[in-house]
């Protein structure tokens, strides 16, 4: 049986629209308004700003700029819920957005009920190039449901009560996996990047050449079985396994477990979107940092795959399999066979242009390549990505001591 | 006719636990969830927080400790909503209160009417030093009742939206107040400090003899007009007016008026819980800090009254009296006879013990003592200030940068 | 025989001149170009630093401002050494005064024989009220001799070597003091402040009656070996002996022992300008902040005492008594019986203007006034304080966390 | 006639050390001690830290390590002048080197004598393994040459007095360059990285292909006159030519134009170590970021070079020519026809492993590997990098706000 994502890919775009807009309102329908409007950091965003900033981004660059007599819903919002799009004009400071609690997320629901309205009665009257920017403000959504996610996630997590946002139904304990196999990559000249066929956001191309050396891949993810070894073999106070940024950041912040660790008289337990439970030990491990992924590579022998390695090796796999998100709950990680799903999967490359990428004009070139500095890739999907949403040229990127996001990692190794 | 205030000051202890407690609940109604939970600033707590620690205060020192068999509401709140109580344990940190989406504010105010039913059932049986610590509640609650309304405006003026709490009725203009009258002091030895008799906070006393100068006091409170003329005269960028402090102050933090107040092209305009309206020029300034209040006063020639000198004048005036909160509303200053009233008048005296105070013993004696480093003292009682609840020996006490509170300032010179 | 100081003292003007000059010379004449540039802290100033700030007092205000045809030794460093005075323009970051290695030393030596030469031939013909400018500088000066020798240590102790500026014999070893014996004070009304006879800052001014109630001096100051106590019986652990700030400061910054004590396999041992050696049980404690200072007196079940306390009691004291610098050496606390010399002793009393203080017009009139915020005023003198410079009235100040002065603390308690 | 650097890379090991040890002391030469001692910022080292951290690397690991019976020349100096090798144990903290005014600089000087004097005497019976470590040490002292002479920079411009370093001769002025000439490079696949033949640092291995695209390069720098035009547009001021990351620390730091870059009425200079002279329209732009070099670069519809299109480009190339250091004196970009020398210059490439790279064991593998985060690469060489230091493979490195290195860029564009 088809998935709601897959079924909904080659759905037409109108059923599509409602499709994506409904799963955010799924989301964040465990969220009271106090729930939806806190802000835990200025990394996060509360839900209720992702709800009406996905809603400003279609009521901005589709019905303001293209529909004929469209009247704003709220004229100061835009101000309230623009991300940064510096075109776009000023805009409310992001670590204030914790600061909104009017409107409310009732207002909310109605701003995005009246523009999904304007939306659909316009859509047979657009022209292709503005059908593009729904299929772009759609994949944007997509975007911040996983973000919308995570950020609920750091919400609960900065209440002592540790609350869960959805039940979950027990799961029975899983052995530690056995060794990792290693499977051998393609070597020699292959293309990657996005040939333009479908949808894709603009610095996923334009398709390129790229030289692999000879390599293998785990054919598994890190498991956190794996990690707690790790952390007791000293992993968290052995300079020498650390880059030297990595380890700043390891003694300015006292870190010593992934995000959302913590040991107490049983053994290491971990929070999550279904609450408290004991770290289970065949889990792909998860939100990790890119420094943490890279001082566990160098424990373990090994290092990160190179996001040209990772993708060549995705290029004949689904993207659609693997534990990615079909519903709204309590996303966790499961450990599979796929490439994709579970985590998100740290490379050893760094986020720059492909060879030849240049930014769209306008507003919307702002979209991912003003982001190029100082971030690493990370490639697949993971638990709290639509399904359907990524592929094997997608890039993800974040700083390398960020850790709130579904992150983990599989390792690679010269041959 | 009497106000509410007045006529529960010398009602049965339960009436007057019944009206206070009902007080607050008015004060927080306007307020949505999400408002009551945010936090604009660690100097401010969320309303909810201020409605479930005043209720911790009754659980803890009186339920707890006094009524043989009463259960906690729920257990793990008291980490949450112990304020600063050293001996209490643990606590949520400060800066992090508006993290609290849950408990909920329905939960807030389930747990209050938990806790009012359990306290007024055990009042008619509770030992005379227990219904002092009832009594200290209430006092205690009704500082947090001002604070609370302190602590919603800058939450609203947090907000682009500037919403108003309340709608106010549009006042008549009224024209700047005439040159000011001076009133002689009385000199030479007089008491001031509590003299025991009644309710008092413990920094209040003990009652000693002070000397006085020859000294006059303004018969009305700085007013806004007069303000504008100190902004007119260059009063925010001349060195010359300011302590060094100060001076620092007013330049890292861009200050150019008092707090809430915008210019426009029509002129002065401020924010309050009636939303923005245009700077009156009469009526009292207000949300100014100490070392602005010190500023003004060089600017004018003159000077601030010493805490001995304002509470000698004040030891013959009805406390009762001026503009001072009696339900909830959009509290404002108006200007009137009284000195008590509008705004809370700063003083050139610090807040240091009085000759001969000692703190009481345990969790309780960490009331007022422990803060008696760094700050000033100001006098009287503001348009936020329940009613009933100052008097002559009064200490209120805030850091000299601090001015979110419902501050001004009344001149003083030397005869 | 007569000290230094004391003969000076009612020395021909120009006679002290050159004597407070050469002082000033003589205790930085063991410093490197090196040592005398390198600030240790924002607070601290380096050596260098000071010798030429107190260099372009005198040529400013004194040759700039009343010698005819004077020509500024060197145009830009009026903007180099100018310390807070904003009358007098613009001038270099208090805390990138560590970045001048030009001038050089030698330079800043030269500056400093022109402006004595310019000034030693102006005197004669000077008026009497710039020969007052003259005095101001010269007293201005006896302060900077005390910062540097601060300074200086704060230096030295920035440095992992701990080197010595000077040697000292080695001490006998003296036992721990007895108990201490009270000294009831005066009680009701007695005049504090300077009179006028003689110099002093404006600070010490007016003289004005005070209302003494009946209390206790100690006979002494507080012993190392008494701070030892106070950290064994888990002083610095102790949330309930500490004021707020004050607990948040020790917190913050792991204090737990004087600035300046380290503890090793022998036990406390501590750093000074003679290097580092044992603590002294019998030596009054140095280095201590207000927040210190006011923990262990209600550790002690005693007080501080009140400026007025402790200058009425020094009212019939020669204020030229007890260990007070005579020349420039390895200043150290001894303790003896005098109420002035060792260490400063903290009071309880907030550094705020005396009863009709006004401010002096001009640059010169920004001299004390404008500090008279969030500061507690000490009193007496130190072993770093030029003998002669101090009197009852002086009115030293510092914030309440600073420590890197020779101050202590003298215990009072009401009777 | 060969240059002092050319002449020595073919030199016996004995004389090329005595060549580079001399050289670390001609640039010192013109400081004084406290010029030596400062430190003007954390990322910045004080002179005197330069020659003594040398000078402890050859002491640690080739005289300590490898010379039986050699006893330190102090103790506890290798606190104080280790840099970062976690191996070696704790050090004395980066930001509090400019506390170290002892030793003094005469003292490290001893210092440095004496080691050279064990090494130099040693040297005949050192294996070839440790030999290799005196060439690691040699080319390790190079590139404190140029620290050194960016560090002193950088102390100088700290003073407000602007002092010159060296004396230089009057420049001509040169007209604005013409047009830029693009050379096409090489496409399909080359060999970049080192090859194991003659010195290199371990980051510059191991040798590997990589693919090129069709591209070119600008013949000459980018010139102070084209970042005078790019000024003149907005260049600083429009957010559409900058990195998210970029944009961020432009408004932040208040940036406007190269570093030590001023306005004053007569147009544009620059403080060197020549002190303040007007720009020169045709010299290399220097003392910029990453950040600035890629808004340029998209200001001028251009990008920055790939460091394997530089490399392969520059294979050819003599790496000792150009503007390179050859003796002590106030370096300078002038402009020439070689890819090295005048300026580092910028590329798009991240500083990350090349495939196959592992770190050395022990602390001399701490050498470049940690640093593999969050640096972007530079190719080429300086008029501050000792000349014959330098060569096609050579990684330079940094963050992409730093700037008070000599960095500039040269265009690059896809054909």
């Amino acid at each position: 049986m088809a998935t709601q994502a897959e079924a909904s890919a080659g759905a037409p775009l109108a059923a599509r629209f409602e499709a994506v807009r409904a799963l955010s309102l799924a989301i964040a329908a465990p969220l009271s308004d106090a729930d939806a409007t806190i802000q835990p950091m200025p990394d996060a965003s509360p839900a209720k700003w992702h709800l009406a900033h996905t809603t400003w981004f279609f009521e901005t660059f589709v019905l303001r700029d293209h529909v004929p007599g469209y009247e704003l819903f709220a004229e100061r919002w835009a101000f309230l819920f623009n991300s940064y799009y510096e075109a776009e004009g000023e805009r409310h400071a992001r670590p204030r957005r914790g600061m909104l609690s009017r409107p409310s997320l009732d207002e909310v629901k109605a701003y995005r009920a009246a523009v999904d309205k304007a939306l659909l009665a316009a859509v047979p009257d657009l022209p292709l190039h503005v059908l593009d920017l729904v299929e772009l403000g759609l994949n944007h959504e997509q975007q911040h449901q996983e973000l919308m996610l995570m950020d609920m996630l750091a919400t609960f997590a900065a209440n002592p009560l540790l609350p869960a946002t959805w039940k979950s139904p027990p799961r029975q304990p899983t052995p530690l996996p056995g060794a990792v196999n290693w499977i051998p990559g393609k070597t020699d000249v292959h293309g990657i990047g996005h040939d333009g066929r479908g949808f894709a956001f603009d610095c996923e191309g334009p398709r390129h050449e790229v030289l692999l050396r000879p390599h293998a891949l785990a054919e598994r993810l890190v498991a956190n079985g794996e990690w707690i070894e790790f952390i007791g073999d000293g992993g968290y106070t052995r300079a020498d396994l650390w880059l030297s940024d990595a380890w700043a950041w390891v003694r300015e912040n006292g870190v010593e477990a992934p995000l959302y660790w913590m040991r107490d008289e049983e053994g290491w337990q971990r929070f999550g979107l279904d609450g408290v439970t004991p770290v289970s030990l065949a889990e792909p491990v998860c939100h990790i940092s890119y420094y943490e992924a890279d001082a566990f590579a160098r424990w373990a022998g090994a290092r990160l795959p190179t996001e040209a390695e990772w993708e060549v090796a995705a290029a004949s796999v689904d993207p659609c399999g693997g534990n990615q998100l079909d519903s709204a709950g309590a996303v966790r990680p499961i450990g599979g066979d796929s490439l994709f799903g579970d985590v998100w999967q740290w490379t050893m490359s760094a986020y720059l242009p492909h060879p030849g990428f240049r930014a769209a004009e306008g507003a919307v070139g702002e979209y991912n390549g003003k982001f190029m500095s100082g971030q690493m890739v990370l490639k697949g999907a993971s638990c709290a990505t639509p399904r359907g949403h990524s592929r094997a040229s997608y890039r993800n990127f974040f700083y390398p001591h960020q850790r709130w996001m579904f992150s983990g990692l599989r390792l690679a190794k010269d041959l």
